[in-house]
């Protein structure tokens, strides 16, 4: 397979592993976010990841990928998703996939991503926070509106990503090396049976590791903070726990996002360097 | 989407849909052949239904499809399936989706694309019956090694199909307009919900008006029978009766894969029609 290919059925293999309490997967649809918008988004997505394999700036092959995706009435499926494969898909395409080297293509993105990066928001619509008082030129709802401003400042997407880092775990994985996303593909390897399942697990410890930064944007740091715990519990205390753990977030309506987005990631780094095989 | 894009989708939707009995789907797998190959199977066929997108031969882009769908230990996911779909992507890339202008496309088909997809059987190990004995050497478990014969006879593709359509429904659909598949893609807009879940309720009628013909290539004529009656009735009793009709074609190792190919198909041309969105 190719790189836009692992990618793509990364996406495929994320939504498939079940249970990921709080996400459509598998076995769970939610009323207007369904297991099938994730299938279309996961084709829609694949002309800009193959974009991205040959070698199309970050910035472009991101925004081509969120246009392709968004073919499809669920809405925001998996654009945190794309934002890490999109520069994974680049580096592996034209180098060793370590963290070092998709360090090194995440770092020469340019103000043209960042503009980029920006129109991608006009295509879908996400959850954000609101930025900063100083920053406000460059909240990201602004889409395309707020191009003049990272023009003026010289912004380039990396830094962008920088802003967003305390406070957004994907954004967090480009200042870091994708330190996360690396971890988690090794511990796939830890597990035996279909790549989907060990997704789940791993999802479940990325979650009991971390606050999903999604999951306290939108219900706050307390609320994150005990989904992580609970989700230690549910590790520990496995089949029902978890299932009990799945069935409340749903009815909490309670989406830890950031986590899944991070898995597929995962998915992807094992897949490409061989480390798993379906 | 474009035409190779529902295609890849309609691959996914088929194989999502639950309880399509006796097949792979969302909520069942088989020892050695689960959902992930299909996932796989669909994200590899890509390459080969965009060339078909682009204008390829029949053949040659059906061989292509095949080739990345084995990318995968599952070993044939979607042969039949795409043995629907490449005609009818081919067709939709270049003209209205109707049956004449798909009838002109396969009846058009050449000795290399015969050839083609004789070439195909090298990527994978489909289940095929004997041919009868008059033609032998074009026995498609030769792969290429039948491709002198099919040259020394001037067989087309179309050639082929009209051969194998009496006890093959997939070779049926090209020799009769894609007659079922039309007809499937109908009764795909007569239902509400899920797209996933109407091809597996019109999955379910197609295996209740016909027997299927791979299950009646490897289990007998009498067998293909009582599993039409039996899915007549799973219709009729619904639910509870469906599980049940599910669980004991697993048990019995009896898969009516040419049902599901068609179903994709139509799947493919609800979609591509736009009378289906997802």
């Amino acid at each position: 397979m190719t790189p836009a290919e692992n990618a793509q059925l990364a996406l495929l293999l994320e939504v498939a592993g079940t249970p990921k309490p709080g996400n459509v997967d598998r076995e769970r649809d939610f009323d207007d976010l369904r297991f099938e918008h994730f299938l279309a988004g996961s084709v829609g997505a694949g002309s800009g990841l193959r974009t991205a394999e040959d070698g199309a700036p970050v910035g472009a092959a991101f925004e081509q990928a969120v246009a392709g995706m968004s073919q499809q009435r669920g809405g925001n499926t998996q654009f945190g998703a794309l934002l890490l494969l999109v520069p994974l898909v680049r580096t592996s395409a034209e180098s060793d996939l370590v963290s070092e080297s998709v360090r090194a293509v995440v770092e020469n993105t340019t103000v043209e991503d960042a503009t980029n990066f920006y129109r991608a928001f006009d295509h879908v619509d996400v959850f954000v926070d609101d930025p900063p008082e100083d920053a406000e030129p460059l909240d990201v709802r602004r889409g395309a509106d707020a191009v003049p401003a990272l023009e003026d400042r010289e912004t380039t997407l990396y830094d962008v990503m920088e802003m967003s880092a305390p406070d957004d775990g994907v954004a967090n994985e480009w200042v870091s090396g994708f330190e996360r996303t690396f971890w988690a593909a090794d511990r796939l390897t830890d597990f035996e049976g279909p790549i989907s399942a060990r997704g789940a697990r791993v999802y479940l410890e990325l979650l009991s590791r971390e606050r999903d930064t999604l999951v306290q944007k939108q219900h706050g740091r307390k609320v994150a903070e005990s989904i992580r715990v609970r989700a230690q519990e549910a590790l520990e205390g496995g089949g029902a726990v978890i299932e009990a753990f799945a069935e409340s977030l749903v009815d909490d309506d309670i989406n830890p996002g950031t986590t899944a987005d991070i898995t597929a990631a995962a998915l992807f780094v094992a897949l490409e360097t061989g480390a798993v095989e379906v």
